[in-house]
Formats: C-alpha cells, structure tokens, sequence
C-alpha cells in the first residue's frame, strides 16, 4: 500500500505541518493502514474505519498532547495509535506484550485516559478541564463518544455536571454512527436518529456546500443553519437543555466540514463560551465495502484477507460457553412461560440473537444501562416473571449496587449468566472477569455457580432458575473442554459438590473451569480432586467429610485469590475450627494485561503443569510416595 | 390532635369512599399525624410534610395496591405508611422489630418495591408495567422520583428505556422540591427550575384557576395552556425528548389539580397512550413553619417537641467521625494546594460544609452521580490534583466499576473517605456499610484504612493523602471513643498494624473501631490485642510474628465476614504455610435490619462481652488460665 504521507507522521505536530489539502489523501492511506492491520491481527474494524476523519481532524485543529483527547470506549482508537508514534506497533496489537487494543496512560502521552467500558469520558475530560481551570492552564479536554455510549447513565451524569461548569473549556463530541455492538435501542437513540432524519441535517449539508468559501466562518454558518432550521425538526436539542452549546450534526468523514467547525469551536472553548457539544455523524466500517455492509460481522474480526473477507471456518469450532446459554435460554423459554432475558446491548455477546428471533415479546435489550438492567429484571421478579439477566463479569461491576440493593436484599428470584468470567485474553485488564466471585460472594442471598464444563453449564442453569433467590452462574469466555450438554433441561443439585478423583493426602478443590487442568495435575500426585461447582453456599458438608480424611487442601480458580472461593474455603474451614495445611491457588493481586488466555493462564501458574508444580512446591512432602512426573500432558 | 377522618382510614379503599371535599382535612390531620410521629421518633420529616397531598391523590385515583407505587428513596412514604394500614405502627418507626423508615415489600402488600438508595423507581415501575403487559394483566405502575433523584445515571436510562415501551402503562410523577438533601446542583436542576419560572408556570396556574370547572377537561386544558405557553420558556421539554408525555408543572399540594389531572392521565395509561410524565411542584416541609423556613435542618431531625422546634443540645456532643473528616479536609486543603474535594450530594452528611464556604473553587457537589464522581476524579487526579471523594460506604457500590476501571487500573491517587462504614442503625439493610471491605479488597492497587479512633482516622487520613494510588479510609456513622485528633497533619506508617496489648496464647486482631471492645474483652481473658489499622496492605510481618508467638488467632471487624478483613489474615496465613487456628468475628451472611446500631452490634455478637463469649466458646482451653468474667465492662 502506500504509505508516503502516512510515513512522514511521527506525532501530530507532523500531521499539523501538512497542508490541508494533503488531508484527504492522508485518510486514505490511515484508512488502507487500519484494515490490513487488523486483518493480520484481528481486532476492532467497523468503528476504527469510521473514526479516520474525525482522528485527522482532532489532531490537526487541537494542540495535542498539550490539549486532551479521551476517546470513549476507545476500541476505535488505532486510528489515533497510529498517528501518535505508534504504525510500527500496530503488529503487536492485543499481543502479549503488544500494544494494547484500548487507549492507555502507560503507553503514550497522547493515551490521557485509559478507557474500555463505555461512557466515561465526559468525566473523566471534565476532571481534566476543571483542573486546567484550576491549575490556571491553558489547554482544551476533548471527549469522544458515541451514540451507544451516550446511553449509559453516568454520560448523563456528566452532562448534568458539566453543563453547569460555564468556564471549563470542554467539547463533547458525540460520534453518531447509530450502531453499538448491538442494534441501537432506546428513546435517546430514536431522538438522534430524528435530529438527523430529512429536513435538519439535509438542509444544514445543503447549506454547507452552498456557502463554504476558503475560509468558512462555518460557527457563524452553523448559527445561521440552525436559525433557519428552527422549528423543521426540533428547536432546541436536548444537549441545549443541558446547557452545552450544540452544533451540528455535521458530515464526519467530511474534513472541510470537520475541520473548520473544530476551529471555530477551538476560539469559543478559547473564550471560555461555555460546554460545546459538536454532533458528528459517521458511517461504521466507512471505506471498506464489505464492512460498511455488515458492520457488525466487522465489529471485532479475527484475521482475514480484506480482499475476500470474512470467511466461515470450514469445520465448525468449538461451541461456546456462550452459545451454551443461548441455547439453554431458547429451550427454558420454551419450557416455562415466566422466563424474560434481558442484556444490556450485548445481544450478540450474549448470545441472545436465537432467543431475540424467538421471544422477541420476552426479549430486552435495554442499551448500555446495567444499572437499569438490572433493576428492571428486580422490577419484573416482583410481579412473579422469571428474569434472565445475561451480562458479562465485567460489567456487572457496572449495576453492583442494583444488585445488592434491589435484588438481593428483597431476595428476588433473578438469573444472572456471568459471561467473560475470568481472564478475557485480548481485550486484556480492563475486561477481566477476576472479580465477580469476591465482590457477590459478600452479599447476602446471592449463590454463586461455577460450572466445570458445557455440559455442567447447561445443568446449573437450570438448578439457578429453579431457584427463588437470585443466583450468578460465572463461565469464561470461549469455549470448554467440549463435553457435551445433554438435551433436556434437568438441573444439578443446589450446592452440592461432586468428589472427581478418589487419591492420597492431598486434596484439591477445583471451581470452575480449571477442574480440567486440576485433573490432570492430580492425576501425576495421586490427589484427590473435587469439582466444588458452587462459589456459594459452599458444600461444606463435602468439604468438612474430605478435610478430615486428608493432610492437606488446595483451592483452585479463575478469580482473584483476594477473597475468592478459595477464602470461603477457609473461612468454612475456621467456621468448623478445623486446622489444616491451605495453599490458595487462583490470579494474584494484580491487574493482567492482554494477551492470548491460555498463554496468561499459563503465566499465573494456573495450567496443568503450574497447578502441579504449585502443590509440589508447599507439599512435596505429602506427596513423596505418588509418582513424580513434571511433564505436561497436552 | 383531631384525627376524626383519618381514624377511619384503614386502608386506601377507606380513602376512595371519602367524598372529594373531605380530602383536604384529611390531609390536614394526616400531616399533623406525620408531624407528631416524627417529632417523637425522630426520621425524615421535610419530605414527608410535602408529599401529604400527592399520596392522597395517588391512592385516591389508583387502584392501589392492584395499581403499583413506586416511591423513589422511600423516606417520603410516612403517609403512605399512615394511610396503608401501618398508622397504629407509627410509633415504632426505624425502631429495632419496628417498621421501617422506607418501603419494605415483606411490610405491606402497598409497598410494592423496596426502595432506600435514589433513582431505582423507574425502573422497578417499567419492570412491574411490562410484566402487566405481558400477564395480560389490567393495572398501572406508577413512579413516584424527586428532583435530587432524577440527576443519577440509572434514571435516564430508565427514561431512554421507557420512552420505547409504548404500550407498558408506566407513569412517572417527578416530586419536584427543588432539594436534594444537599442544594441542588446541575444542569438538570437549572432546566427544571426554569420550567418553573416565571412565565410557564405561572401563566398555567392562572388558566388553571379561570378555566377549571367542577369536572374540569384537566387534560385538554393541559394541552391548551402547553400549546398557549409553547416559545414562552421551552416548546417541548426534555421529557418529551425521550418519549413521554409530559404534563405541568402542576401545584403539588393542590388537590383540585392533583386529582383531575391523574384521573386523566389514568384513562390515558388505560388507552396504552405510551409513557406518562407529571411535574409536579411541592415544598419541603410544608405545612409545618419551622421546616418550610430550614428544610435542611428538618429533614431528618431526632425527636423533638413540635411547638419549639429542634432545639441544640446543651453540651456539644462528641465529634463524630464525620466532622474529624471535615476539619481534615479544610486543614488538609489549607495545607495541600493540589486538594480537591467531592461529593455527591451529600454535603451536610459528609461533613464538607465548612471545606465549602472556606474552599468553593475546590469544591464540587456532582448531584446524586457516584459514578460521575469516581470518574471525574478520576480526571483530575490524572493533572496531578489529588482528589478527595468523600462518599457512604453503602454509595459507593454505585460507582464500583468506576472505581476499579478509572481509578484502580491506572492506579491514580484518589483518597476515598467512606463514611458509614458497617452498621447504620436506624437506616437499616439498604444502607449497610459492610460490604466496602470485601468488595475492595479484591481490587489490585487499592489499600483500605480501617482506623480505630477520631485521632487515628485523622493519622490515617493523612497516610493515605500522601500515596500515590487508591486509598479508601473506612470510619462508622456517628462518634467513637472520643480520642481527640491531634492538631497536626502528620501521618501514621503505611500498611502497619500496632499491638495495643501483649497477653497469652490468644492473640485478637482488630480491624477499625472493634478494637476497643476487644480491648475490653482481652483484659479479661488476657488475650494479645493487635489494632490492624489496614485491612490492605495486611500488616504480614506482625501478623506471622503474632502468629509465630500465640496458639491461636481471632480477627474483629465491623463488616462482612466473607471476603472481609479475616478473610485477608486466612489467606495470609495460607500465603505464609502458617497452621492456625482461627476465629473469624464480624457481620454474619444476613441483611441486617434496622435498630439501634449498639443494640444490633450486640446481636451480632460484636460488643465486649459477645467478643468475649465467642472466643471462649472457641479457645475456652487455651484461656483456662486466665481469670475468667462474664460480666460487661462499660
């Protein structure tokens, strides 16, 4: 491809050195840059396409890094990675040791804020444009964010907060593309979609061509448009209502549109005019056909050859833990009337696009609202409706208190399917499942799940909805060992663990999926091995009955140690003053960056052959007569 | 007090039999009633003496309970209370086995959800409408959420979903009274106070006086004066915007507007005319002089006599930790330029308002927006301030994601000071502090100071101004032992335990203000007693070296005992190969209700004779030596 202006860009005060009218081939070649990257390393596409002009046009009018830019979610910011000193790392994306698919303070100066979750970067860029106020410096905050992201509530938040700073010099810019991972949804949504329908925007794009000269007073235009326009489609936007300063929608891969508008914006932020609010409106996937086509199929791609696209696996994978649920969610449905799934925008994550073509009168995707996800699930469990609320660990850090508030504390019958629960692999740390065992198993009324397998999966399903409080069934992202689910919908007993491995001296205690790699480990101790399943209530009775006929115990997870399963352990253990020998084996007190998940499993000693070495290490003298072996069996 | 009407008022089906012209003295007896209730109980009375006249409107109109109300925050349900068969109970109100001070569904059939902390009730009443709709079941929901209430994020994602679901019959009244506990802030409240203003509103309430006949058209006539105000103030209001059909702002407190208009907007729901929005307008306090003049000082006061008011007490109380805080906060602000200063909307409560008046640039009230606030100091912290976000323990579940997406991964110093931490008494389940140290502790980056005393908070405080990453500093509601805080802002050792006395064989490690019960305990067992002081960082080398000395080990903390600080010591213990045996003393797995907080701390075993009673239960043989005493020391 070629790359003559894209490699003479080695920050963007190079990018400000170019002439304007070198902009346009510039986009062409940062464009052409992002698809064969991602097609050699999977990634983020559709929205990395559709943020190219708007990047250039960022960089070029703000005085980065002196000014802020925080790009919300920040899946969409290759673009930007790449005009800021990093092309040449683009390989190592969401690599072990690679740069990271997300914006990071660790990673470079023009990285202001490190984001993944969506909707933070009104407040985090009104922090930075109250302390620029603050500290008397002279610098503009820059947020990014999109239409789905808008959805969330602390955007709101923000808005509110920031509509009232009259002297913080902050630009909202809202990255319309009317497309979150899921179809949009929601009121907000509908309201966008008119303020760009017909008249507004048509006469706002017509006006534009009609008047633009070299050196467009386009604010003054935008002011003129929007006086003209008054009353064809709505007077005064709700962002007006908020006290920002509105100004658009304007074309986003229109840089003559885009880059004057910045300017004129940059002298009001300058002049301290108030909150500016700069509605942009871009295509996902922009420039790239098949992308532009099926956004979503190129929301997040493996590799592919961007000259044939994306091409079904000749044999089909794995099936998912994920695609585990959504069946199980279509055949429950179908077997009781009261059940409803609920998923905060992540239907195709979820694994909820059957049980959406199925039950659409049982189906909600509420946007990225956990909150209200899960408060609207409490809602509908009062009224004697069965709720499924599919979420990934992640995120319901999100609705954390909604949960001990609205749904634990009235002990309301609310199904909770944990996806993503422990390490995420690319999307690395700020993904990671770790937490959701510690921060649920706190709660009162709350029972945890910890299926070992598909097969598993599907039965603890069943036994969560069967019962009349609200429990969380946690799987990991991918796929399991393969073990099949049996068709019907019988559940496995509440609470009850299941003894795997009948050895000596030594027991370990598998939750969850690592009960594989235990397995295999205990096979070359001759330990025994038991396959807890449940988090909470832990099965003390088996617990208690193993302790005493053995010298030693070991926990093992896909959790932070840090409260984790492995502390219930002991705290059942001190409950029945029984003092035995504990090793805790589980992720450590520390944030894991991205990277394949096997490999990162591996890392935290928690494969097979780590597991193995981890109990020789404490307990090698327990174990001096089983058979000792180091080697790893695939 | 006379109280003839409401004597015969046993439930709402009383109330529907009155004829219209009643209804005025019965609110009159009903908020003396409330008046009375609260003057001899203490609660919240403000909110109360305003809502009088809209909950008699809602029970009057609505098919209660077949009809669901839905009271947001819940402290303004007194006279629901009173009219829902629970008048007699009053005077157990917030009181240990009495009601409670918030709608509590295992209470009453018309307590339809549980509500404590703000901004749920959208949500809950979308949940309860769609169910309806989708049991093919005859009944409305209705929202009952205040001004304050509407700033937070899971409201407007509740509106954003509402605002689609055309055919649910959901109704939102908004409670407008211009006052959130702290005074109000945002740009929300701006808008709303606007819609009020001037023209609007008053020019409604004057074709509402000339135009209502004895069965007036309300509904037509709203429509009329909105479409003879239209240009007036706004044209189409931000209710509208997401989909609701906004009706008001109509006087609160008049029932000949109240009634017509929700009798309208009843027959509205009833046609599946999508979502409903009434503004309504009322006063704080009203009714009652002293509270319509300081709704704040009256809007949780304790007991007092009616006819005098609240009347200061003679001698100063103890300082509780909340103004320690607050003086920390001003001395540490005087001291520390880079020092900002949060809250979400919990000014008085959080004790900052003094570091207001004294600080305003460095002081921001975000409104009811946790999320907000973690993130935004998040942002600020990222400049180089270092900011102080002064929240409940029990709030902080709302920004828990923030806290560990913004402010832990990028590991940025924020100083979280959590008030009410453990048990709150009064407030009960909803607004228990005993989550915070399990629910922290497993997020890598984040230490959680746990001081005993005022003097060791203020130490503490300052320890944790001066790391460079997260600090929560955890501190109960209320005063301690009265250890007077030394004028200084010098720090005490970070991550270091202190033993406070050196006994045999049983060494007791308290976490925060237990430690002086157990200091009473051990006297009498002569017991070692460690003041932890951290419940992250784990002081490891005192704790392995008390170990290493004693036979066994107890741990006190006032908090959840799963994934709490003795769950820390267990997996420390286990980290270190240290077989002990150990006792874990903290809050039992159980929601804990409402009481009073010395009382309930007894129940759950956690005063100077519990702590006591339950480590000889456990190590009664290894104390067999020491003088054995039962009786209390106070």
């Amino acid at each position: 491809m070629d790359t003559k202006l894209l490699s003479s860009i080695h920050d963007p005060a190079d990018l400000r050195r170019l002439p304007r009218a070198q902009l346009k081939g510039l986009a062409d070649e940062l464009r052409e840059c992002v698809l064969q990257n991602v097609s050699r390393t999977g990634g983020h596409l559709s929205s990395n396409l559709g943020t190219v002009e708007l990047t250039i046009a960022l960089h070029y009018v703000f005085n980065t890094p002196r000014d802020r830019l925080v790009w919300d979610v920040g899946h969409q910011t290759y673009p930007h990675k790449i005009l800021t000193g990093r092309r040449e790392s683009m390989p190592t994306l969401r690599q072990l040791g690679g740069i990271s698919g997300f914006p990071r303070r660790d990673e470079s100066e023009y990285d202001t804020f490190g984001t993944a979750h969506s909707s933070t970067s009104i407040s985090a860029a009104l922090g930075m444009a109250v302390a620029a106020r603050q500290k008397g410096e002279d610098r503009d905050a820059v947020a990014v964010i999109g239409d789905g992201a808008m959805t969330a509530g602390m955007a709101f938040e923000a808005l509110n907060n920031a509509g009232v700073e009259r002297d913080a010099r902050l630009l909202v810019v809202l990255n319309d593309n009317d497309m979150s991972i899921s179809p949009p949804v929601g009121a907000l949504n509908r309201y966008l979609a008119q303020l760009m329908s017909g008249n507004f925007y048509a006469a706002a794009k017509q006006v534009g061509k009609t008047v633009l000269g070299p050196v467009p007073p386009l604010f003054e235009l935008a002011k003129r448009i929007e006086q003209g326009a008054k009353g064809m489609v709505v007077p005064a936007t709700l962002f007006e209502k908020f006290g920002f300063n509105y100004i658009g929608p304007i074309d986003g891969h229109d840089l003559d549109s885009l880059i004057p508008t910045l300017e004129n914006i940059r002298e009001l932020m300058a002049k301290k005019a108030g909150p500016q609010f700069l509605h942009v409106v871009t295509r996902k996937g922009q420039g790239y056909k098949l992308a532009e086509a099926d956004p979503v199929a190129y929301h997040g791609p493996g590799k592919f050859d961007p000259a044939v696209g994306i091409v079904p696996p000749a044999t089909p994978p794995k099936l998912t833990f994920t695609q585990v649920f959504g069946q199980w969610l279509c055949d429950m449905a179908e077997h009781d009337q009261r059940l409803v799934g609920i998923t905060p925008a992540m239907r195709e994550g979820s694994g909820m696009v059957e049980f959406h073509r199925r039950f659409p009168d049982r189906y909600y995707d509420v946007g990225i609202a956990e909150q209200h996800a899960v408060t609207f699930a409490a809602g509908l469990a009062t009224e004697g409706l069965k709720p499924v609320v599919a979420i990934y660990s992640t995120f319901l850090q999100r609705a954390y208190d909604q949960l001990i508030h609205d749904v634990a504390i009235q002990n309301l019958p609310v199904v909770f399917a944990l996806d993503r629960a422990g390490l995420v692999g690319a999307d690395g740390a700020t993904h990671a499942g770790n937490y959701d065992i510690a921060y649920l198993r706190c709660v009162p009324n709350v029972s945890i799940a910890c299926p070992a397998d598909e097969r598993e999966m599907r039965q603890l399903l069943s036994t969560a909805f069967a019962q009349d409080h609200p429990v969380a069934v946690r799987y990991p992202r991918g796929a399991g060992v393969g073990a099949a689910p049996l068709a019907g919908l019988d559940a496995l007993g509440y609470g009850k663990a299941e003894i795997r491995r009948e050895g000596q001296r030594v027991a370990i205690l598998a939750f969850g999926t690592l009960l594989y790699p235990t397995l295999q480990a205990a096979e070359r101790m001759d330990a025994t091995v038991v396959n807890m399943r449940w988090a909470k209530p832990l099965d003390a009775d088996t617990l208690l009955q193993v302790a005493s006929r053995h010298d030693a115990l070991v926990t093992v997870e896909e959790g932070s140690v840090m409260g984790g399963a492995g502390s219930a352990v002991a705290e059942a253990l001190a409950a029945a003053n029984v003092v035995k020998p504990l090793l805790h084996l589980g992720l450590r007190d520390e944030f894991i960056e991205h990277g394949d998940p096997v490999r990162l499993l591996g890392l935290q000693g928690l494969d097979a052959a780590g597991i193995e070495a981890s109990v020789r290490r404490r307990f090698g003298d327990l174990l001096a007569s089983a058979p000792p072996s180091l080697k790893v069996v695939a």
